[in-house]
Formats: C-alpha cells, sequence, structure tokens
C-alpha cells in the first residue's frame, strides 16, 4: 500500500453544504465555494435519481377506432402521387428494421429506464406524452438522414411531406398549414401535402406507418349543420383537425399495414410475479441493489435477447451494462451464462441455436454438460460438450466461456 | 487457449442482411429470422451513430428585449399572494443549485452529445427546440417530485401553478386556461393562475427564474384599436399571449434576479482551436477515435472540472466513461493525472487546492516533484511530494495515484 500524505488542511465546509444565514439574501452556494461547474452540493438533495418500482397499468395506451382497424398482409395499389414517398421508403436498406426500432427508442427514451424505473408509456407525465409525437419524428429524421422540407418537417424525394405521430390509430393532429382550404386565406398552406402517419401500440407490440395525402375533404367535420345550412370544418384548440374516419381508405400503408413485431418491452410483457421478483431483488436483509436486480433478470429471463434497455432500467444506475457482466460471475455457479457479443459468446450463441446478441444485447441460458452424442445443439470446450439444459436437469455450474476474441477452431 | 468448438452448423442467412426478392410482396427480417427482439439488421444502416462535428453557432441562443433586461441582487417585496410558492422554494435544500443543472440537463439531454456530438442549442433541429420547455418541466418535476395540479401542471404548497419556460427573457407563451377572461366563456381559465417563469441563455451562461400571477391586463393587447375602438387582444396562432412589457415589474424573481451560473457548457465555451484540436484528435494517419479526443480534452482543459455529458459528447461512444479511466494511462507520462472520484483523487484535489470532482466528473492537472519546502498545495506519495506545475517547468511522468479506497494517512 502506498503512503499517501495530504500536507494541507483545507476549510472543511468547502465541500460541506452551507446554512442558509437569515441575514444573507441570497445563499452561498457552489459558486462562492469556486466548484460552480460541479453537481456535489446539487446532487446531494435531487431526487431524480431515487430508486422506485412502478405499477402494471390499469388503462390501455391505444384507443383504436372500430373505423380505423387495419390488418396486416394488405395489397394496396400505391396512388401516383404517394409513389415518390412510397419508393424512396423501399429504397432504404432495412428500412421496416430501422422504423420499428426508431419507434422503440423513442419511447425508451421519454420512459428514461436507467434514471426513473419507468417501463411503461402510462408512467409518463401528461407533458412528456405529448412529447412522444416530437420524440418519433427526432428519431426518424436521424435514423434516415432526412433533410429538412421547405414549409413541412421532411423532404422525401425532394417533395414536402410532415411526419405525424398518435398512439391512437387514426389520431393524428393535421394543422392548417399541410392544405389548401378557401377559409383560411393566408394561414393555410401553399398544397395539399403528404403526412407520414405512423402510431404504435406498447400494450400489443403492434404498430403502423402510412402516406396519406391531406385535403380539406379528407379531414374532419362536425355533425351539425350552421344556421346557413353549412358544413363546419371540426378544429381542436389548436386549430388542428383528424382526419375523417373515410379518409382511412386513402391511407396507402408501408409494409402492408398492421404490424405486429415493435421491439418488446421486455418488462411491459414479464409475467408481474417475475417482474416482481426481478425489481425488488436483494441479499437476505438488506435493500435492493442493482447488482442482485441484474442476477435476477438473468435467472428469469433466459432464452431470449435482453436490450441495453431493459438492463439500464432494471439497474437503474450508471454502469448497469458492468452489473450484466457481473451477473456471469453470480451466476456461473447456478449453471446459468450470460452471452454477450464478445468472444466466443455469439458463436456460443449461434451453436446452441440461441438468437445472437450485438453490442448492447445479452442473452442467458442454463447449460448442462452433455456426451458426444447427444441430441441437442452443443459446442466443446477443453474438451466437455455443453448444452441447453432441459426443464428439472440438475444443476451444474457453467463454464467459463473465453471472451477474448481468440478462439479455437469455432467452425462456422 | 482454452479449446472451443461448435458442433451444429447454422444456416449462415441467420444474420446476414436478407434479399428483398421481388416475388414476396414483404422483406424478410428479423421477426421472420427468429431475432425479433435483436437490433442486428436495424444496426448495420442506422445512421443515428455516426461520428461528425459540428460549427460555432453564428447567431444568438435567447433574445433579451430591452424591456426584460434585469439585474442581479434584485431585493423585491414579495407579493402577498405569491409568497406561499416563494416559500417553498426556499424550504427546498439547495433549491438554486438544484435549479440551476435542472436546466442545464434539459438542454443537455436533448443536445444528446454521446449519439449526435452536438454542443450548442443552435444545432438542435427547429422541432426539438420546441421541446426544450418541455424538458425543462419535466426535469424540474422529477428534481424537486413536484406534485401535478388540479387544472395545471403543478401543484405547489397546495396550489396550482404552471411551469412555462422560453429561450428569450420575456418569451412565455401563456394558454387560456391560465387567466379569467371574460369573452373565453369555457375556454378560459377558473382563475389567475401563478406562473413560475424560467429562463437560460447557454450562449452567456445566464438564468432566471420568476413567479408571476397571470392576469388578462398583463398580457399583451395589440397596438390598434378595433373598429368600435375597443382593444383587441394579441394572440398566436394557438391562441396563447406573452407577458406585456409592463408586467415586468410584476415578476417576483427567485434569487435576485439574473443569475450568470448556469452550469458552463465546457465544449461550447472552449476556445475554438482547442476545441477542433480536440474533437479531431488521433493518432498519425488513423481516423479520429474516442481515446484520442478524450486525450486531447484532459490534455487541454486542466484545473477545473469536466462533466459526464462533455465527456460523452467527446467520446460520441457508449462507454465514453471508460476511455476518460483510459486518459488517465496514456497522460501519466505526460506529466498529466486526471482525477475522479474514487480512492485517493478527492483528497489528492483538495491537497492541490482544486475543485473536488464527485462521481460523473473528472478533473486533470499537471504535476512536478517538488521538495518537502516547496509552498505550494501539494501531497506526498511514498516520500515523494507533488504540487502542480507552473507554466512551463519540465515534464515528468505523473505518479500513478492509488485509486483504491484504502489510503495511508490522509489527513483530512
Amino acid at each position: 500500500m502506498s503512503e499517501f500524505l495530504l500536507l494541507r488542511r483545507v476549510p472543511a465546509a468547502r465541500l460541506q453544504r452551507v446554512t442558509i444565514q437569515e441575514s444573507s439574501p441570497f445563499p452561498q452556494d457552489a459558486a462562492q465555494a469556486g466548484i460552480q461547474d460541479s453537481r456535489a452540493l446539487a446532487a446531494m438533495h435531487s431526487r431524480r435519481n431515487t430508486f422506485r418500482t412502478w405499477d402494471l397499468p390499469r388503462e390501455a395506451m391505444s384507443k383504436i377506432p372500430r373505423e380505423w382497424r387495419i390488418q396486416t398482409g394488405l395489397t394496396q395499389q400505391v396512388p401516383g402521387d404517394l409513389a415518390p414517398f412510397v419508393e424512396w421508403f423501399n429504397k432504404q436498406p432495412e428500412a421496416r428494421e430501422r422504423f420499428r426500432w426508431a419507434l422503440r427508442d423513442s419511447l425508451d427514451e421519454l420512459l428514461d429506464g436507467q434514471r426513473t424505473g419507468r417501463w411503461a408509456y402510462q408512467h409518463l407525465t401528461k407533458t412528456e406524452k405529448t412529447y412522444l409525437g416530437t420524440a418519433v419524428e427526432v428519431n426518424l429524421t436521424k435514423e434516415f438522414d432526412i433533410a429538412n422540407g421547405e414549409d413541412l418537417d421532411w423532404s422525401i424525394a425532394g417533395l414536402d411531406i410532415d411526419c405525424k405521430f398518435s398512439k391512437d390509430l387514426g389520431g393524428w393532429e393535421i394543422p392548417m398549414e399541410m392544405y389548401l382550404c378557401a377559409d383560411h386565406g393566408k394561414r393555410g398552406g401553399h398544397t395539399n401535402h403528404a403526412a407520414v402517419v405512423t402510431w404504435m401500440n406498447d400494450d400489443t407490440s403492434e404498430w403502423a406507418a402510412g402516406i396519406v395525402r391531406i385535403t380539406d375533404e379528407r379531414l374532419r367535420w362536425k355533425k351539425e349543420l350552421d344556421a346557413n345550412g353549412d358544413r363546419v370544418r371540426a378544429y381542436n384548440r389548436d386549430n388542428k383537425r383528424k382526419l375523417s374516419d373515410r379518409a382511412k381508405s386513402e391511407v396507402y400503408w408501408l409494409w402492408g399495414g398492421l404490424q405486429t413485431d415493435l421491439p418488446t418491452n421486455l418488462l411491459r410483457h414479464l409475467d408481474p410475479e417475475a417482474r416482481e421478483r426481478i425489481l425488488t431483488a436483494s441479499l437476505p436483509r438488506r435493500p435492493s441493489s442493482g447488482q442482485q436486480r441484474l442476477n435476477q433478470l438473468f435467472r428469469e429471463v433466459q432464452d431470449r435477447i435482453v436490450g441495453r434497455q431493459t438492463v439500464l432500467t432494471v439497474g437503474q444506475q450508471d454502469d448497469s451494462p458492468k452489473r450484466a457482466r457481473g451477473a456471469r460471475e453470480h451466476l456461473r455457479p447456478e449453471g446459468i451464462v450470460v452471452l454477450g457479443h464478445q468472444g466466443s459468446h455469439p458463436h456460443a450463441a449461434r451453436a446452441l441455436e440461441l438468437p445472437v446478441p450485438i453490442k448492447g444485447e445479452w442473452i442467458s441460458t442454463r447449460l448442462v454438460p452433455v456426451s458426444r452424442d447427444d441430441a441437442r445443439p452443443k459446442f466443446s470446450l477443453d474438451g466437455q460438450f455443453w448444452a441447453r439444459a432441459c426443464g428439472n436437469e440438475p444443476t451444474n455450474p457453467a463454464p467459463d466461456l473465453p471472451d477474448s476474441r481468440k478462439i479455437d477452431g469455432p467452425m462456422d
């Protein structure tokens, strides 16, 4: 142990909370203490990072009016005026994959599980919910590197188009500047613009994206006529209107309509008792700890991909991915391996016929030693074969899989 | 090296990009490949995490109309109706510290430097800029654990109050539901509500927070009267109105008015050439790397706190804090120590009379060996004294400061 000696005493008040004196109108604080750019004083009292748990929501995230129900696998004609947009999306590599992850990430960013522990849309505040549409637009813009439009959010294939999100299918709110209307004068749009309309429902892992040309006729009108017998436009408080129910048939749905594979919100869809065991995991007579919660996560959730977001939410601390690696050591005596993206891990996942994790993904599984002629998918390490355990096969400590990149003799 | 052998060949297509067949109306993808919850396919094409650099903005972040200029150190009478709110803020421990960090964090979250490399408000898209107010409200709500109001955002001291942010001093937009107005009928508020009005300018590190009771009179009216000679309310497109210039004197400013210590946006305020050297740092004939950029950061920015946000933005990768620790090894031969929050580091910082980093903060400084009777603040390690280098003292490799928690004989 090195000898370490401090030679100057520093006033003890330097980092302590300074008492506010009645005689001073303004509190002493970090600026006066010379640590203006340190979070030290704020961090002592911040409630932003307190660990807490959340309940399973009782109300649904999405409304799906009967008139707006859509099917999977639709084959629609592409309307000529929408063809440039549809072709553009079709040309983007893995567009559907990137679209569904942009939706997933938008909700996850708002949930901010690492700091808040939240894992469902319904845990958001009213104000945060209103921002989900913006987050979706921002992430799609980045994901597909879409340029700004002249008048609208985006320019796609050289044409202006807006991006609209609603958690309710058919609930998109269309502002005046998107369409021509004799009555709006200068406040209206230059032309009838197109919109990308998107929707997701994390309760059912469904989502959809469509393209529609907005017109005055395709938006809502009130049921009652005015005193002169004329139709009246149905505006909300912000002078926006929703699509009329009949306009549904004018929407061209990308990728055949209803999509059923929003990346799974693992904690949201977990068995409630398993979720409870994970989120309250602790050592005997100790408060819940991030490491114990992550150990329990990889005990309860086996043979499927666990993403970074789930790990951050369960850990609720800055270095949760490190704790995921820690779980590897803790679970080995129980026969469980936690495979990541490095070294022999992807090879092992592939050999076991499990999904293969990439960076920021993990998959755990329980292994048992098997004989060379065992029929299961297996791999060998130092002459011993290993396969995934079936049901009640007895526990056997799992092998320490090399996570350096050098492996002898992988056959793939 | 262990022997590692895979016994089952897995179809090679499993993780490769699947070609979209003309005959199939919908692309094969992750769902079909059995890796629905892996980001593998999306990650191959995502443009969201590409490293890029940004220019110093030419336009200002904030407008400060002459009528809304405010001073520091004001001593105002607290209006009786606002006293419960003011007292509540005064009762919160370190409220001013937590308020300024909530503002800082709100802008930093939107900048999302880790993923985008952005370091100035002006780098945000139009849509993101509109969200800054929401982010501020969300963070203040979490920071002070404020309950929802009956009609408005917040309930403070049992009373409804709204939170309004504007990047322009005096630019807050007030909706109808906040005040009484004979002309609004049902669309108006139940009463004249109070608002917390907040502002920040990252160009000048200034900010302010005030409390004001909203009334119809205190909001803007048009200069021109209508045909009947009546005054006309000045609404924007969303039926919101700003405070009139005269209403400025009705605002009670928390903490004495203008605050000049928004936590420094380090990259924004750095010498442009130093910033350029940091953000383009690379090994000879190699592309810029996160490790090289962080090494350069701690070379250029010495003797002041470097926060997590700066490290994430400079690193632009998931494990930037690890690279900050890596910089420690790289810079030791140059005599530079990078002090963190663990082990002997805070003690060393205190002994050297530097600000003391907490978790997620670092401070670098160049050390030289000195004699026992050197007058500078110093510490000793294994019998050698060390102090901060003055100007051109010759380079000497820095000591390896123990970062375990066990240290012999710190005197504080």
